[in-house]
């Protein structure tokens, strides 16, 4: 018996040849491929393909994908009255939640997992949230448009207007960056499940359910939410000082795997500037500068950088998504890292299945209701 | 950064006082009572008390949780919604993680993870399996009824017809045995999304997904089709020296931390004998003699024992379940373990973030498609 450092921190769990995130340096490596290689330059689709095949595609390869994955867009009756069904007011990671388990129990995706069924729910997420996001709003789902990207086809069931080609590359860029990020918590759920020999859906559904939680995915709106507090430059000094001193949390600072600059917060900060409303930008801006220098005055020992959800926020903001999506896009672009992960777990692989230490007492006896002190 | 064992074997993740399974000395404790202190005495709803309170209830603590456990078996209009939404040919696991996804979104369970949040969804588990079962047959869901037990309720459920006191008294062992087990996948599963902070539901949907697999919850009733292969006493050394000499797992022998006995297994086995038609038991127990003597005899040094599927998969056929049901069943009990756990890791809660070995290519660079080698 070996008893591992709390949260696994620092504990390695396996072996992978997806992507590698070297904390230590900032660098983020999908398949050999720096981050700042693709981000900006591959579309999302070969991206997808890079993860599940391990390559990027050939033009015959991305054609192919492309087909596939345009074809597989639709949801069919049992999603869409399941996603009828919520209350308006549901939140929408859970309508993914749902959504993607009612795609796996209604296609059904079973077995052993496949390519195919990795492109069957990857290219199903963003059609869950349109769809839901339009429900609430009591409109009527868009079918999706088999002559868009991706990217493009998500903005356009959202509103059912063409989206804008500055909208599409920008979310297009994000999509490619937060697709895979080595063990984290919802990648690591997934695998777990994966080790049981359950199915693919089985494990998307619970990396959903990981990436909602505030400490992984659930909490990029919040920055947003910070932002609009501080409102003005003028206040950034004053906010981020009281916060500080009441020791809150400030929103967008700090990951457990970085030791310097996330790559990801580099990129995203300078779409961000080229995307955003200046004057927007420049708060934005502004109040990272100043609570970079603030945290570090006060805790130098222990450096904070600007992670992905400082500037993913603004970025999302930037192509016209509300708040609340802000963590189902995440899921869209996750679930290809989602799945490339299980199709990796489930080559030789065994159950995972760890030990606890027992803390609670032994030898109690058992007396009926009535005789109990 | 340290490497921890394949599928985290013999690596202590953490502390727990809800339950010790001692595989070497074969025994198995839930917050103090060995395991048979409990199984055919206690029953579900005080065990469900012990996991989440930390002891057995008095008589005002069982009759308050009665209560609310009695009030929110019914599932809503959404829930129904969806699981009215099925196909018929829909995996029952399937079934229940969709419909316990729903219960989450349209109650919503949502925050921080709660007793109350535990009560809702544990109640409601065995109606999301009765009605699942009843509507694919095309009968309509039953209603439960407040003045039955968990345990009676369900099999009211399944079958609309009040159920018998020995099958009643069956299930209801069946339900305390499995209702908690260290840090199996399932519930290491709900505790790594708990760890970042999420809501109760979807560490539940999370652990559905898990116990789906066939190497943890979703084989029990690939025992039954073993012994219906066999058929009879005299058949029974020519087919498990064909399975073993084709290299054929054997169903409901081992597990990963038993090193003797399971203790439910001996517990379940005395239920089968009592409850099973002897003609059905005897060729079961001839079949687990000659399995474990013929398992034995061809690795000495391996030995192998009885694991808690072999039994259970008799107990829940004498109660008269469909086999397809067994293991959504065992999500029944499960998930008071579930959210036991649960509500013990949000307390000094840190995220569960591994670490992974790199093991792919570094350096290369993006070419567009078209100009791809």
């Amino acid at each position: 018996m070996t008893t591992a450092a709390k949260g696994l921190e620092g504990v390695v769990i396996g072996t992978t040849a997806i992507s590698r995130v070297d904390g230590a340096n900032g660098r983020l490596i999908y398949r050999g491929y720096e981050i700042a290689e693709l981000a900006g330059k591959a579309t999302y689709e070969e991206v997808c393909h890079l993860l599940w095949a391990g390559h990027l595609p050939s033009r015959q390869e991305l054609d192919a994908l492309d087909k596939k994955m345009r074809a597989q867009r639709a949801i069919s009756a049992p999603v869409l009255a399941a996603l009828r069904a919520l209350p308006s007011t549901t939140h929408p990671m859970d309508a993914v939640r749902t959504g993607a388990s009612m795609v796996g129990a209604a296609l059904p995706i079973d077995g052993t997992p496949t390519q195919d069924q990795a492109i069957a729910l990857t290219a199903r997420f963003a059609t869950l949230v349109a769809a839901f996001h339009r429900l609430r709003h009591g409109k009527e789902p868009v079918a999706p448009r088999e002559d868009l990207s991706h990217a493009a086809n998500y903005l356009y069931m959202l509103t059912g207007e063409p989206p804008e080609d500055r909208h599409v590359k920008s979310l297009d860029a994000y999509l490619v960056m937060l697709a895979d990020h080595g063990m984290n918590a919802s990648t690591f759920t997934a695998r777990v499940i994966a080790s049981t020999g359950s199915d693919l859906a089985s494990c998307v559904v619970g990396g959903v359910g990981a990436l909602k939680g505030p400490l992984h995915g659930g909490a990029p709106a919040l920055v947003l939410d910070m932002l609009d507090a501080i409102g003005t430059p003028e206040n950034i000094k004053p906010w981020i000082d009281h916060a500080l001193d009441e020791h809150d949390k400030l929103m967008g600072f700090g990951h457990r795997v970085y030791k310097t600059t996330d790559p990801r917060a580099e990129l995203l900060r300078e779409m961000a500037r080229q995307a955003s409303d200046p004057e927007f930008y420049a708060l934005a801006h502004q109040t990272e500068d100043y609570a970079l220098e603030e945290l570090h005055r006060r805790k130098p020992d222990q450096r904070l950088y600007t992670n992905v959800e400082f500037y993913s926020a603004s970025v999302l903001h930037s192509v016209g998504l509300p708040r609340d999506l802000f963590p189902p896009t995440f899921a869209i672009s996750r679930v290809a890292g989602w799945t490339a992960h299980v199709l990796e777990q489930v080559v030789g692989n065994r159950l995972m299945r760890p030990e606890s230490d027992y803390s609670g007492p032994t030898g109690l006896t058992y007396a009926p209701v009535d005789q109990r002190a």
